[in-house]
């Protein structure tokens, strides 16, 4: 397994790759690996022959009072899932290759961007989106594979593509989830114990969504009714959002639901570390609401 | 000559030519191609194997008032100028090919694209960087080949390039001029009679800036007064703006001139054609303002 931190020498790397006729799968992440983001390796695996996870922490998609700082780093950890993954190349730029000096070009997908529950947090998409071009730029991969989780992101990443032209595909991979249901993220490890135990109830109110959906209800008041019902069972959680959106193009649902609907929460917990700054967890579900 | 007009189609000429160890050189262009055009392409083939050139009138970089639908379009002859010029490919993209239904991703390089004195146009630079990386990302060139004549634009795309890292590397040719120094461009075609006799202003105020410079002057205002004299030397001249920045930062620069420092014309001459939309001239000139 190789470690590349130089955008050049990744670059160098896929026209070799290339060359051979070798299909490159790239997944990017925040590094805090977990079997989420091993589960988007092993679906990697179907599509190419080398395997390549990037690891970068991207300062431009946190707000100003957001979790930049104390966003768990495992460097050796993540090294070391990786080898045992089969992970080819990581690549694990220093900021300077990313963000040269006086670095100022942007890539917003502007819609979407806006329209999404999670463009309340302002420029987080916009930075996404840069740094996902960056990594597209630096890696030239055939497949590009991202999860599920968060699915206003995909979303977001396959507009994008789609719209820039960007000479690969992106594959998503449906969302690993713990024993109660809770969608792995590199934040849970945030978590204090008590929220860790209450974080629970995020999958527990998109189930109870689903369950009335299946049941016909397809009165948006009546099912945000249900899934604030279940959150507040957990006295520690603190809703964002709860929102029934388009899954194309992200805008919310008048009251009566159809066709598919992508319901997403964000809902934040207190943090088992000192740094003050609360855990935000989100998920989502699409929902089925045909006749 | 091979004239390509989808993307993919491109996207795998270029995987094809790479594999067989051939450098491309892309000449973006809006056609109606002029030997200022075709110099570009000359010098472009001191660096590689395989001469692109792209031809597309890019609706995003023209302001609502602009001359879009008036832009010179000569496919036929830009055909034949290019088979004459041994290019090996024209690209030609449908419009949909660059801009999707419901594109919406934008490529923005943020403070230069506002300091810049023709980013009083809104939105053209921010139109010129994302057909600029849609062009990269289809033809994924060795060198892009861009005339000094919009010395902003290069400046922006050379940072937009080192920003997003792409693997290519930006290639500058020098601006070609008629004999009474009126840079080639494709608007000249445009101009009235008198409109094109007057003209020769546009260069001869840079001259007059020049010859000032190299006689010690570095006032901005004093050199601001040569300037405008000369221009107003022709009665048809409407002035956008003559503006002194740094060719680095593209901000305007304080009275005393010193270093290196870019003057840039944008001129308006009435049309010879019945649309009503003024033919406006740029030009620059590079001065050294050192002691």
């Amino acid at each position: 397994m190789r470690i590349v931190r130089i955008t050049k020498e990744l670059q160098e790397l896929s026209d070799q790759e290339r060359e051979l006729g070798r299909k490159i799968a790239l997944v990017p992440t925040m590094g805090a690996l977990h079997s989420g983001h091993l589960s988007l390796v092993e679906l990697g695996k179907q599509y190419a022959d080398s395997l390549w996870v990037s690891i970068f922490v991207n300062p431009t998609q946190f707000g100003p009072t957001e979790d930049f700082d104390s966003y768990p780093r495992t460097w050796e950890a993540d090294v070391a899932a990786c080898e045992a993954a089969g992970v080819d190349v990581i690549f694990a730029p220093t900021r300077d290759q990313l963000y040269p000096d006086s670095a100022q070009t942007w890539v917003d997908v502007a819609d979407l961007s806006q329209n999404a529950p999670g463009g309340s947090r302002v420029g987080h998409f916009r930075g996404v989106t840069t740094v996902v071009s960056k990594l597209f730029i630096a890696a030239k991969p055939h497949f590009a594979i991202f999860g599920e989780k968060d699915f206003q992101q995909l979303t977001i990443v396959k507009r994008m593509v789609l719209d820039l032209g960007f000479d690969l595909e992106v594959v998503a991979g449906a969302t690993v989830r713990e024993e109660d249901g809770l969608a792995l993220s590199s934040r849970n490890s945030r978590l204090s114990v008590d929220s860790r135990i209450q974080a629970g109830v995020v999958p527990a109110a998109l189930e109870a969504v689903e369950g009335k959906v299946l049941k016909g209800e397809r009165s948006k008041v009546n099912l945000l009714e249900t899934a604030r019902h279940e959150i507040e069972a957990a006295p520690l959680a603190s809703i964002e959002y709860i929102k029934f959106c388009d899954p194309g193009t992200l805008s919310e649902v008048s009251n009566k639901l159809s066709g598919q609907v992508l319901v997403s929460v964000a809902i934040s917990f207190p943090a088992g570390d000192p740094s003050g700054e609360p855990v935000r967890l989100i998920d989502n579900r699409l929902l089925n609401c045909t006749e």
